[in-house]
């Protein structure tokens, strides 16, 4: 694997650098410049490209190429920058990637209505690459628009939740970030001519990889180097975020370990300070175990799913899912 | 016409209880309620329903039916309601048609999102009514977005712009409010199976029928009767909006009376008291003859694009540019 390794690491590099040209350009020379230049300003942030990856990489596997998916690969990077940009308004975010968030940058209204214009253009980008199989493109990329929001709003619920549950936790990580790969893994084996049992497994595998990615995600904010995280360690405990790890951990607890956890609660966050306490505690709990063997399993599912394709064309999305489980920020 | 008059009225009224039932139905049973119940809120403030009645009318126009077409009647209202509610965020508005606006009642965060979800159910309702012509129709749709976003885009630099012109008035809500209803007719038309020719004749039809709409906004806000509309007089010149009105006076007015007119834009707006002041200047610079004049003229150009409808069908477009110059609010 050692071999193929480096050339799906080209191949990425490669293809992030081609997407985001083409995001560039999806803004540019677009009047009126005050709607279009903070959109800009949001693509120019450099991302990971793993959701336009997602539909290249689908469209390639079921026989497609590259080239007919383009302008859905940017039409999904700019429904994702759609999300970050009115997530941060509503955060009250004031850095994304170690920029400025656009309405900190611009003001509010400009960040609401960038995040509105980013839809639109993101359409208007997936029609380019439909032709016959258009309502079903639609239909995928219209359900995943649906589902974020869904999960956002359900995020912004469990803020003032008591009694989440690690399941209300999956639902809503589904929608709000694991519905979306799943909809590039699926428009992506539409356009690419998939047939239906390839377009459906391809699907499963960007669900789970979304699932394993968010938990992962969680994970992270505990576990990461600070240094290579690029921000503070225990972050989403300082918000009083209910994570898998934190209601996993709550699942496990008991007497004063329940105490202490509720406080989290209670008080909506921790202080920087405490981080290191509640780490503690994760590891008694055998929480950040936990969580790896969730993110394990599915990975695993997500890659049971590939048995459908040749196994040529398996091993990118092996690879990928092995990236995403190695990363470290 | 009196006759015909009273069929279409009671037409009117049919359809728009039955589009308002489905509304509501579109966003009933939905889960998360955080999210759908503000949707439905701002469903329920009851409005005319024009743009769903243009889906209808087209697709009848053209030899459909309005059955096909009323989810697709659905999705442009749902549309049209996603803007109203990010408007005003935007413009710090606290009434809409007489109760809270969804900002105030709710939150700008739920607002926001609520705005959000609406464009994702309003994709979804179109695609129901989607065959063959998927890619058409979205793509239609999709301008609309596109255009309604630039629009307020360009409403909001007007603002803080000294020299707008009516080319650039025009150009503006052409985007921001006439976009919409030519998009209307465009995919009631070709979802009813309309050529090519009556597909392009109705969508130019909404198009003029839009920006006589939107003159006509402006000059209610200046010459109604307070009771009927339901707001006060002057509204408009009290936020130092560059109405039709108030820049065709800039273009007519010589001396003093362009000094006082440019205060209006060097103190954004005026006081309450002064808009008989103001009301006054707009007769002596015969601006109200004008603007008259223009919504006579742009409805015109929309009835002159009826020709290719058997005379039957034209009646009821004929019958609705009426009503809306006719209109008291």
């Amino acid at each position: 694997m050692g071999n193929d390794q480096k050339v799906f690491k080209t191949l990425y590099d490669r293809e992030r650098m081609k997407i985001d040209t083409r995001l560039q350009n999806a803004l540019k020379n677009r009047r009126p410049a005050s709607l279009y230049e903070p959109g800009a300003y949001i693509i120019n942030s450099k991302g990971k490209r793993l959701r336009p990856l997602l539909v290249l990489l689908s469209a390639k596997a079921v026989g497609g190429s590259f080239n007919q998916v383009y302008n859905a690969a940017v039409a999904v990077e700019l429904l994702h920058n759609f999300t970050l940009v009115h997530d941060d308004i509503m955060d009250h975010a004031d850095k994304r990637r170690g920029r400025l968030t656009l309405h900190k940058k611009y003001n509010p209204n400009t960040a609401i209505l960038t995040g509105d214009s980013l839809v639109s253009v993101a359409y208007e980008y997936l029609l380019k690459d439909c032709n016959g199989n258009a309502k079903n493109v639609i239909q995928s990329f219209t359900r995943g628009l649906v589902e974020v929001c869904e999960g956002q709003s359900m995020d912004t619920d469990f803020e003032s939740k008591k009694n989440v549950t690690i399941n209300n936790y999956l639902t809503m990580i589904k929608k709000k970030t694991a519905a979306m790969s799943e909809m590039c893994c699926n428009i992506g084996a539409s356009l690419g001519g998939g047939s239906k049992e390839e377009i459906k497994a391809l699907s499963k595998y960007g669900l789970n990889l979304g699932i394993a990615f968010q938990i992962q995600d969680d994970l992270l904010d505990i576990t990461a180097d600070e240094n290579v995280f690029g921000k503070s360690i225990g972050g989403d405990l300082v918000e009083g975020k209910k994570t898998y790890l934190f209601l996993k951990a709550l699942e496990n607890a008991e007497g004063e370990d329940k105490r202490i956890l509720n406080k989290v609660i209670d008080n909506k966050g921790i202080k920087w300070k405490e981080v290191k306490k509640y780490k503690e505690l994760y590891i008694k709990l055998g929480v950040l175990n936990q969580a790896g063997k969730a993110i394990t399993s599915y990975t695993k599912r997500a890659l049971s799913t590939l048995k459908i394709l040749n196994d040529e064309n398996q091993k990118v999305f092996y690879w990928l899912a092995d990236a995403l489980i190695k990363r470290t920020r």
